[in-house]
């Protein structure tokens, strides 16, 4: 005999499987009368409960798709965060490394919540949305209109903040440096940086990609290139801190100055912002802010708490600061190309 | 002798202005020891700290730039959803319309907390910045990084969502109608409809904008010169709920079916939404819910409520949801051109 799952039980009343759970689980959000319904339905159809009961109900699920090093310190910021809000509420938190589907679901069953941290796959979001567990997701990208909360940063507004800061400065030619393509948060500045370096008069940008976020051949080709071109920058913004730091010292290599010859800005104000000399001007990030933040609501989420009483789920940005340091200045007077040191093998060699 | 301010006190002791203010009126972020020496620097100066002392502490500020038409219903829903929360915590709400930036210094002074509405002033939202009473936005649009907290909704999700639903029903010839052109939102929406449109194997879009927003003759224009272009579309999504009214009305008077040949999809879910019919499926925006939001958080920072503690300012945006109601379906299996009724006159008469 096929086991009576929760399902089964909602075609049998004819109502959600959401309200099911709600009431197996003893969870507001149902009236009486449906809890016990459910409940007496859950026993006739056999349906074995002991399964359902949280065995775990003070925890905090934090699932990750996989341990890819890209942005690690991101993640483990945001995870200290939820962590040590987690312990100050009296929870546990439990960190597993998963895109497997029916797993995520039996942790779900047996958490008070559950935290996705970066990105997941469609089906990880589908279940997770799908069930009755209170869920938030940290990171930059979510399926249009999903209903969980979601938490983030500004990076659109970032970028609008770099350029302009850069532009009272007096830089007028300047770069993006993506390092390499395709993270969401670094395109989505990069369009805050555009947008708002198209609004000011005589400001130029050039977009800048490597093959790998530590390329700093690939950073010499486009120096050079622009050059040829008649582009000369004064100040590079980097799409995290990690290019920023292979953008600064290859151009120190390069024989520059920096700031004196060229700004470098960086993003995230990691660790390494402050190691490298000159140390860098950076966009700080709250990620360790963050997770506190995911944790708080998905706890009043969990616990029905008034503050978020009759509110729709939520895409929470947190909003960072500029940290000036010793990388940016005011753009120079003069050229600085005559001070470049030859570092490019001719091709044809 | 001239009135001793604030910035005089700040100026003596080298601290900032927002200290000052935070020590004068007893709220918490000031060490006890700053407070003392704030207080001891204010009887010395021959501060007069009546005129700081709040008169209306349980008061809320909601301050509008001015009142334009545009949008009315949009912020007549906040502003209920701010009456309504603030009345549930005890608050009494007040409402301007002014752009003196020295009228809502006034106001802050006397109030808990403000909430500043639609569009406003570079000087307002730096005054208020500078300013020690709490603050939330309610807007599309903020300065970059301004360290003040704001409640809007998540319009490029909205663009992505309608796009895959259009997709779905079979529709790959869609127009974006933004009605006129310029605000923030519809052209936020406009992004994602798009980049989730370019996405799409042999889905087009293209956008249609009015001189005004109800400009029926500039919606036929655009027909007659798309058809001719080749371009037949079946489904069109439009900047706000009133273009959609003016877009549905106008197909069905030029002699088109909705949803048989043409779909509309609305944005806001405002009330013609269901007095137009054949009824308009739409995006449902929680405007209300955002003036709920924006007491909470207001009231939460005024307060130094534990769920704040530590956070940096926040953009909350609500999610919205899509409502099927009867102007859209699946895309027509058959060409519906020969069904134009000819309402164009000949621009040589």
């Amino acid at each position: 005999m096929a086991r009576v799952t929760i399902q089964n039980i909602a075609d049998h009343l004819g109502i959600s499987k959401f309200a099911v759970s709600r009431a197996l689980t003893g969870k507001s959000g149902v009236s009486e009368q449906t809890r016990r319904q459910v409940r007496e339905a859950a026993d006739r159809l056999g349906y074995d409960q002991r399964r359902r009961a949280p065995q775990n109900i003070q925890a905090i699920e934090v699932i990750f798709k996989d341990r890819t090093t890209a942005n690690r310190e991101l993640w483990i910021d945001v995870q200290d965060g939820v962590d040590s809000e987690a312990q100050r509420a009296g929870y546990a938190m439990t960190v597993r490394w998963t895109s497997d589907v029916s797993l995520v679901e039996r942790l779900a069953a047996d958490a008070s919540g559950l935290v996705l941290i970066g990105p997941q796959s469609a089906a990880i979001f589908e279940a997770v949305d799908a069930g009755p567990t209170p869920a938030v997701v940290v990171n930059h990208v979510v399926p249009p209109l999903l209903a969980l909360d979601q938490i983030s940063a500004t990076d659109v507004e970032a970028g609008v903040y770099v350029a302009r800061y850069l532009a009272r400065l007096g830089h007028r030619k300047v770069v993006y440096a993506h390092g390499r393509l395709g993270y969401p948060g670094r395109i989505a500045r990069m369009r805050g940086f555009a947008e708002a370096i198209d609004a000011i008069e005589g400001m130029e940008v050039r977009e800048v990609a490597f093959s790998d976020d530590q390329a700093a051949d690939d950073l010499r080709e486009a120096i050079f290139a622009m050059i040829e071109d008649g582009f000369e920058p004064t100040a590079f913004f980097c799409g995290s801190d990690g290019v920023a730091v292979t953008v600064l010292s290859e151009l120190m290599r390069m024989g520059l100055r920096i700031p004196e010859d060229v700004s470098v800005v960086g993003h995230a104000d990691y660790s390494i912002a402050t190691q490298i000399s000159p140390q860098l001007t950076t966009v700080h990030m709250p990620h360790r802010q963050m997770g506190v933040a995911a944790v708080r609501l998905l706890l009043g989420r969990a616990n029905d708490s008034p503050e978020l009483e009759g509110l729709p789920p939520q895409r929470v940005n947190l909003v960072p600061h500029l940290v000036e340091r010793q990388s940016s200045g005011p753009a120079p007077s003069r050229s600085w190309r005559g001070r470049l040191r030859q570092l490019m093998t001719d091709p044809g060699e």
